[in-house]
């Protein structure tokens, strides 16, 4: 059988447009900062890209800094200004923010003073989604812009950071979005590309991919795509719900991303699920997908409120926009099956 | 007739073999931090492609860290070190350097303190290759990498960085070197990607194609494919000597990279002489291709001595492995027909 991909909060597949428009950009001969034809061609299909992502992004193509990532945005936006955040952040964000905003078991996060503090849109593991106060000073919009509608002139959020491996473009880029005459001190220092906030000769194929990927989630966003995920991921927590009452269903019964489900079984560590629906044929996940082979508990959940037992018992199920119902009752069939050995095995 | 493009320093068409490589990688579908099949595939690929480059770079696979281009490395390297450099060195350099060492007429850099020093390997403008000596900090190797052998383990330097799209790999991935024992201080943090010295989901795409053209580029180094470009350009300068006596032929007696001549023609601006052999179709510069738009004169031949009013009239023409003399040819004819044309008008 197929194997079944069920982790597109940890990335996703390159979307057919994103890899056309790379294909067709590896044909390019110029450095975007060359002044002759090459050059100028070169520049033509980034600038392109950046119009294209802006339009995703409901924000001004000229407010948009390339990076090379979700993680290279977070450290340009939050380095060195002590913002305040929550432990639900990831840990690029967590690197550089005081620790202190208050998580609510619903995995709510109160800001007191939006100004001085950074908050997600979404939540990788959890796919809870926050109301984010005017004025906050910066929002990891990574795991919710292309499956949530987003807008960031209309937004009150001053800086915004996205990625391009989240939306089915490639991994490698990414983009921080600026409120109009804002800045940020450069850590990346040269040649000035980037109008100076962001040197380094630019990944002209991987922006390229990310423009192409972000008009296409932005159809797939408003042609409905996530609704019909939604139903396939309720569809899924129904059916687990029947095989083990136990399982709780983390932010069930709040906003949450459309296509994320995290569920603790308690007693049954999220590594060996993991590893049991890997050889089953699924690809999941028992959280972040960062710091490879570290099995530690789910700080998100930590954060929570709930205990580090419950945490590392924890399955992250992150449907994308090609998902079949197929796929998601196989899914649900196995972990059933391989539940049923668990609960068995340990009473 | 076809465009011809001399500008091989700015950056280089993409190789066969890295397109094949990156159009591979984009099947894959994992994240290389996921444990499960489809992370482990993204990771195999992956650390194939760190063998590749530390094959071609005389280095070990584990001392290698992967980052978004030559510019992220020389900051990761060279941040707040206050290293000495010379007026010679890169933008990327220069912004974390005490600018303090001696450049003599000739383009070479004295170095007292190897320890506390930064040193390029060949300049990007003129390609004039230094002596590198024992001990030294840090390394830019973007130029020389690829077009002269080096071999990191025995060079006796500390770190050196290297950037894909100088060899034929794709822009937007680079990697920095690091003697065993040595560290850095991660500047983008997070998930702990590459042992933690530089966080963020890796471009698999990129690192494929990076790692292809490493293998292709030494491949080519090995066969003697840069002999044969030495000759050409050698050929070019004959050519260009003939037609314009006052033309200045930067480094010609030096050790110098086999692909690139830098030209001084007093009076004639540089600018100028990349927008006309742009339109006679050929892509060369007047210097570096970053900071696109400004128009300055060149640093790297002011630091050696020579005029604002010199440094303003170089222009750089760099050859690629598939450059051919019919091209070399042609522009030299049309070069020669300029400055005719330059010259009667000047006089």
């Amino acid at each position: 059988m197929a194997r079944v991909y069920l982790d597109h909060n940890a990335t996703t597949p390159l979307r057919r447009e994103a890899r056309a428009a790379m294909v067709a950009a590896m044909d390019l001969v110029g450095n975007p900062s060359s002044v002759h034809a090459e050059g100028r061609a070169a520049k033509a299909v980034m600038e392109r890209a950046r119009s294209q992502l802006a339009e995703a992004l409901g924000a001004q193509a000229a407010d948009i800094v390339f990076v090379s990532g979700a993680t290279e945005a977070a450290a340009l936006a939050l380095a060195g200004r002590g913002l305040h955040g929550a432990g639900i952040e990831h840990d690029a964000v967590r690197a550089w923010v005081e620790e202190d905003l208050e998580v609510d078991g619903l995995g709510r996060v109160a800001v007191s003073d939006p100004a001085a503090s950074t908050l997600q849109l979404a939540n990788s593991e959890t796919g809870i989604v926050q109301d984010l106060p005017e004025g906050l000073a910066v929002s990891d919009w990574t795991q919710g812009f292309g499956k949530i509608p987003v807008a960031f002139d209309w937004s009150g959020v001053d800086m915004a950071f996205v990625s391009a491996h989240k939306i089915g473009g490639p991994k490698g880029i990414g983009a921080l979005i600026l409120r109009r005459g804002l800045d940020v001190e450069a850590r990346i220092r040269g040649g000035g590309q980037e109008m100076g906030r962001r040197s380094g000769t630019e990944n002209l194929i991987g922006i390229a991919g990310f423009g192409a990927a972000a008009q296409a989630a932005t159809q797939d966003l408003e042609s409905g795509v996530w609704d019909r995920v939604a139903k396939l991921r309720n569809i899924l927590e129904k059916t687990l719900d029947h095989s083990a009452r136990d399982t709780i269903f983390v932010g069930k019964d709040g906003a949450r991303l459309p296509n994320t489900s995290l569920m603790i079984t308690p007693g049954w560590k999220g590594e060996t699920q993991v590893m049991q629906m890997d050889l089953a044929g699924f690809a999941v996940s028992a959280g972040s997908a960062c710091s490879s082979g570290k099995v530690k508990a789910s700080s998100v959940l930590r954060a929570m409120g709930y205990s580090e037992t419950e945490a590392s018992c924890a399955l992250r199920v992150s449907l994308g926009p090609e998902t079949t119902e197929a796929e998601v009752l196989s899914f649900a069939e196995a972990w059933a099956a391989a539940h049923e050995r668990f609960a068995r095995r340990g009473r």
